[in-house]
Order: C-alpha cells, then structure tokens, then sequence
C-alpha cells in the first residue's frame, strides 16, 4: 500500500538542501541547509494538512487526527546530517511517516489514535553534543535551559542558532506524551547487507559514551628539546589513540572505540604542540564492559599525561546506557514482517536513535533495512527502493495496528 | 664596542611587527606581517647606507663596502617567525648584524673585504616546506623555480605571495659568493642555560629529516562498523605517531621525533576518519642514525595502514644532512669569546639555521646565546640583555678580524 517510488523520490527532494557537489547531503543541526530541509519538511506535513508543533529545542511534531482524542502513535527520525553525510540516516524515518499518513489519508482511512510524525533536533552530535539531543530534551532527559547553552566547535550557542533559522518554538516537549514510537532507520552498519536480510527487528541500543579529552603542554622547538623534557601534549593524545584502538581489541569484539576528531596546537611540523583536543566514541551493548573501557581508557590518558607533564582536562558529552526496547512492538514487528514474507534477524543498534531516549517515555522499538556494504556518514551511504519500500510497508502495519488498539 | 641596548630596543621594534596579544610574533614567511617586518629591517638598512639588494626568492642582502672590492663577509639570519613565535629567533642574527655594521659606521671603520647583512626567506618551514628554503635556494641547492611553487597548507603559491609583498627580486642568488658567513642565534634549547654557560661554540647542525604521511581510509559510522572492518585513517596516523615516540626512545638521547601537524577529515567524534595528514620532523647528529629512524618509521606506518586497509602517501618536506662548520671560524669565535672572558661550550644545533645551508658555499659558522629554559617557537621565547651584548661582540670581533684578512 506504500507507494515505494514516491517515498524514494521525497529522500531526492529532501536531499537537495544541502546536497555535496557530486553526492551527498551536508545539513549539519541548525544551519542555513537544515533550515531549507526543515521548511520543505513543515511543507510537506501542511500539505497533508497534519496539526505541526514546535518545541522549544526545535524538534517539530505534525498529527493527523485519530478518531478519538488519545495519545498518538508516534514515529520520526531526524534530518540533521553529519558534514559528509548520505540522503537516507534519519531523513527515511521522517519520510517514511509521512508517506505513512499520505497513504492512509488517501484511503481515507483514520485509525482510533492519532498518528504523529516527529523530527528532532540533532540526532548526530556532529555539531552541538550529545547526540539524540533533542529527543532528549523532548523526554525530559536534559532541562531546555541546559541544552540551550550547548556550543559547537567554532562557538556557536545551539540557542541562538535555533532562533537564527526561526525554529526556537513555544510548545513544551512531549506535552502530550505519546502513546508508542516507532522508528525505521537504515541499519547503517554491515549486518544485514552481508547476511542478505530484508528486515532488521531491532532489540535495544548499544551505550555511547562520549569523552572529549584535552591536554595542556608546552609548545617548544622540536630540534632542540631533548625528548625528556618534552611536555608534548600531542604525544600524549595521540598514544591515548593508540591506546583506545588496543583496549577495543583486548575488550572484544563488542567494544567499540574510535577517534574521530583530533586538533593540535599550534599544529606545525617544528613545534611540539601546546594542546591537544580529542574525542574518543567508546560504545557497548554492554553497561559494564562500557563502563570498564571508559575506566581505563582515562586511567592510561592520565598516566600519558603525567608521563609527559602535560595537564588533562575530561569533558563526558554524552552518556548513555544500553536500552532494550519494548518486546511487544519489537514481536510485532517481526511477525508483521514475516507476514510480508520477509527475512528477519534481530539485533541490537550500533548507532544511537531517537527512539532510544522516546523508550524513557513511551512503549519503543525500530525497523531497520539493509545499508550497502554498511556505509553511513558517508557520502555513498545507499540502501535500495525495495528494501525502503519493505520497510515503510512494516512501519504502516505495525502503526495501524497500535491506533487501532 | 656593541650598544647592547640599542640593539635590544630594535629586537622590540621589530617584534612590533606581526605582534601576538599579550606577547609573542606571529610573522609566518610572505604574510602581511612578514612584509612590515621586511619593510622595517630594510629601512634600517638604507639608513646605515647599505647597498640593498633582493634575489628571485625574497632574500635581502645589504653589504657595507670594504676598502677593497672583494666577497663579503657575511652575517645574517631570518625574520620570519612560526605561529606562536618570540622576539629572538632569528631576528637577534640580522639585527645584531645592523648592529655591527652601525657600530662599524659610527667609529668610521671602513675593513678590507665588505661586510654583508642577509635575511632569508621562510627559514622557519611553518609556512613553506622545507625550511631554510631561502637560503637553499640562495647556494643553489634548489632550483628558484621549484622553489616558487611551494605552497603552504591552504594551497596559496610561494611564489605568488613574494609578489604580493613585493619581494620577488631580480637578482640572481648568491651572486657573489660570500667570503664566509657567520650566524648569532639563540640557542634554542636548555643546554647553555642549565650549565650555566655564556657563549654557545657551534660544531654544526644535525640532520633533518621531514615527512609527511597522508593516509586514506573510509569514513564510516563509529557505532555500526566493527573494529575488524573499519579502514580508519586517524588510527593508522595515531599508531605511526606513538611509534616515533616509541622509536626515539629505542635509538637514544641522541634521535629526536616530533609529530607537530595532524589533521583528521572530517574530524567528527562519531565518524571514522577518512583521511590523516601528519608530519614527523625526524633529527640526529648521526646521518646513519637518522636514515635507520627513516627506515624504521616509514615501514611501521606502511604496516599499519596495510592492517588498516588505508592507503599511505609519503612526501620528504626537507632532508638535510647534518653538517660540520669551519673548524678555523669554530676555532676563531671560541677565542673571542674567551678573550672576552666568557665560559663557552662547543655543542652541535638542534634546529636547523641558514648557516648549514651557506655552509655549502663559503667557511661558515655559528654563535649561541642562552635561551632561558630552552624555550623556543614559544611566545616565551627569552635571553637577556647581557647575553645578546656578548653575542653581538663576539660577532663582531670574528667579522672584523675575517674582513682584515
Ligand atoms: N543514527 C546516527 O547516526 N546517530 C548519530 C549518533 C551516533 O553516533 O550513533
Ligand atoms: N632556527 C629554527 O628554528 N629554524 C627552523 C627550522 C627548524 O625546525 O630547525
């Protein structure tokens, strides 16, 4: 009942605002790019004459009226990109909703709840940390106030970004609190792409923790300083790195650790560097082992700076544990998939979703379909019509079902 | 003889030029900064009546004339500084030289050979690789033309700067031949200043060896892409740097290796680099040494970008043997400076000087100056007065008794 070509060609529309020259999308939170996405979005949901809200942080919720007045039956995504990002992370759940209510308005069909489709604010963290911090401000995970303040790497306050492009809204978050939430998200990751499955029915999220770590030397002559009385503060950050990579390997294949973002001062070849700055991403399925990687990855920093008598400053941006979602929706979504005569795997989320911190507030789960070779936040991140199609396919039933209950 | 405070006040005037906030110059090679500093030194010159003349890479010589029309005597250094410079380096070997040529001037002094006072271009290397590129140029050791086309990290033209400035001379480097050239310096290094030593008696400079390493791996999704399928250019990069540090430590007191430039694309917390650019400034006294420290790092970074699945590209930024100065110059500035009664200390140079460069073409050699705590390309960078009078003495004493000959 979806109509998988016209779902596929709103993803093309939708990737023209910010769309990279040759391919990809750069729409990172709350710049010029993703205000053009969001007005072309709000446009899309006025057009089916949804009731749009807007919050505080910017998150935007339409509704198509339910015969009666209950919470809805939610889904949403996001549409923030990271800078070199794909046209399908996040952008498909939001679209996949709306092609949700585009079908049931055109069969005139109207379910006993309402069904909301939502978009949230900087799902990425590529600009303004944590990550999933609108739909964590929309579950009362973090005060308005708070998340406000919120800076990107140049300075820039999430508050006064979000009034830039008009999007500081006067609705409370998640007032009212839905019924249930559902997201399709593409996998983003190698799983079912390499076992050839249709339909990914998600259990849970892995934890995310989120360090960054700064270290403070003393910028010197890197010809005349002796190596002991360096205080490289490069050095210590990037033995650190080293160091991530090797706890990943000795804690399993579970753990995950990775060094995305690293800057020197004054990052010049005869210079040994003032300061270092540096991210690390350590995530797990499990809460223990996660918390066990964090310990001593900030143990062996702290012994590297003391080592090269270099100051070392922790900031956590983000922390989040594992979450399962709600068995009963994540059952019904692999019985409804099995009806379409799809195949299924179960598995948990490497990446972190919205529906993760809507799991806080309301009955959760997520549909994943197959990523190409598993790229994402990557300009050739692709996943094929069918399999959007299938996916959006299951997303409908799986809402019919809940608003109709 | 030497007016100490004089030439400490011009040291300060010319660290007006490219002045940090605060304190420190911040005059990188061809930039605006570069160019008042340029215009100041060489209306200096023109006020002491020397005969300016600036070659095809934009170094400036300005000769006093002799009783006799033979090659210079040369002193001379450079005025160009890295990002978080101080006053001394370099500068203190041109000013102290205008200083000798001023005080030649005011006792009516007129020696047999001429007396000359060079500054060269992009000495530093922060901004153009390799360093001391003037200076090679000006002994042939480069060809002018390759020497134009280098380009800084933002991609702007060597060559297209000089012209921006105004310093693209006409005449042809090193014509003439200088007689011999001396360079005063601070040390830049703890040595002189631990030890409690006045004059630094230099041997020579020790090898440089720059590279850089760019390695290109997949941007993928740090939460989704196991660790075994990641092809992750930051940690390729990031282990290859804890090696240097690594090997340092293996070959000795006397191998030094600094990592001072890493740039990760897109330097996102939760994106697998795509792509890492690094350079190692790799130096010993032993050539040997310094081709095994090469060796050794160019195949561990190769293996680990094979483990990585990355691949690595290598560019030698600067390779320069270490050189020996002129036993008879080496032996002649440790006399003055004894006659001075001052403590000497013979040591080789951690940083690399034009002095090694013009090494290639006339006896050469060089004076140090304590500098306090060692500390350089620092804005701490600091000697003091009575230190730089005694330099600039010495200096002075060898030009003479050299130009008499
Ligand atoms: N889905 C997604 O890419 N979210 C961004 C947060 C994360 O890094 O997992
Ligand atoms: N003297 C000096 O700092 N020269 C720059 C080249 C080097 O790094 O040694």
């Amino acid at each position: 009942r979806i109509d998988t070509a016209r779902l596929v060609q709103s993803l093309m529309d939708l990737g023209r605002m910010g769309a990279l020259p040759g391919k990809g999308v750069h729409r990172l939170a709350l710049t010029d790019a993703d205000k053009a996405g969001r007005d072309w979005t709000l446009a899309q949901m006025r057009e089916l004459g949804m009731q749009v809200r807007i919050d505080g942080i910017g998150n935007v919720v339409a509704t198509y009226a339910g015969r009666e007045d209950l919470p809805a039956v939610m889904t949403g995504s996001h549409i923030d990109t990271v800078r070199t990002g794909g046209l399908y992370d996040g952008n498909l759940g939001v679209l996949a909703g709306l092609e949700v209510v585009r079908t049931l308005s055109e069969n005139g069909v109207r379910p006993r709840r309402p069904i909301a489709v939502a978009f949230f604010t900087n799902e990425e963290g590529a600009r303004f940390q944590p990550d999933m911090l609108g739909s964590l401000v929309y579950v009362g995970g973090m005060p308005l106030e708070t998340a406000l303040e919120a800076r990107d790497a140049d300075g820039a306050r999430l508050g006064d970004e979000l009034a830039r492009i008009g999007y500081a809204g006067e609705h409370a978050p998640a007032a009212p609190r839905p019924d249930s939430f559902f997201e399709l998200h593409i996998e983003q990751g190698p799983v079912l792409h390499r076992q050839g499955v249709q339909i990914g029915v998600v259990e849970g999220v892995q934890g995310i923790c989120w360090l960054r770590l700064t270290f403070e030397g003393k910028s010197n002559h890197a010809g005349t300083t002796p190596m002991a009385l360096r205080r490289d503060a490069g050095m210590s950050a990037m033995r650190t790195a080293a160091f991530a990579h090797e706890l990943a390997a000795r804690l399993g294949g579970r753990q995950l650790a990775t060094v995305g973002s690293l800057r020197l001062q004054p990052d010049l070849v005869n210079v040994i560097a003032a300061q270092a700055s540096m991210t690390v991403d350590l995530r797990n399925t499990d809460a223990a082992m996660l918390a066990r990687a964090r310990t001593e990855l900030l143990a062996h920093a702290q012994a590297c700076a003391e080592q090269h008598g270099v100051a070392m400053r922790v900031e956590t941006l983000a922390d989040f544990d594992p979450v399962a979602f709600d068995t009963a929706l994540v059952d019904g979504i692999e019985r409804h998939a099995r009806a379409l005569g799809l195949s299924t795997l179960r598995l948990p989320s490497g990446a972190g979703h919205d529906a993760q911190m809507l799991a806080r507030i309301c009955p959760s789960a997520m549909i994943f379909v197959p990523s190409l070779d598993g790229l994402s936040h990557n300009v050739d991140e692709y996943t094929p019509a069918e399999d959007i199609g299938y996916g959006a396919q299951i997303l409908l039933r799986a809402m019919l079902e809940r608003a109709e209950r």
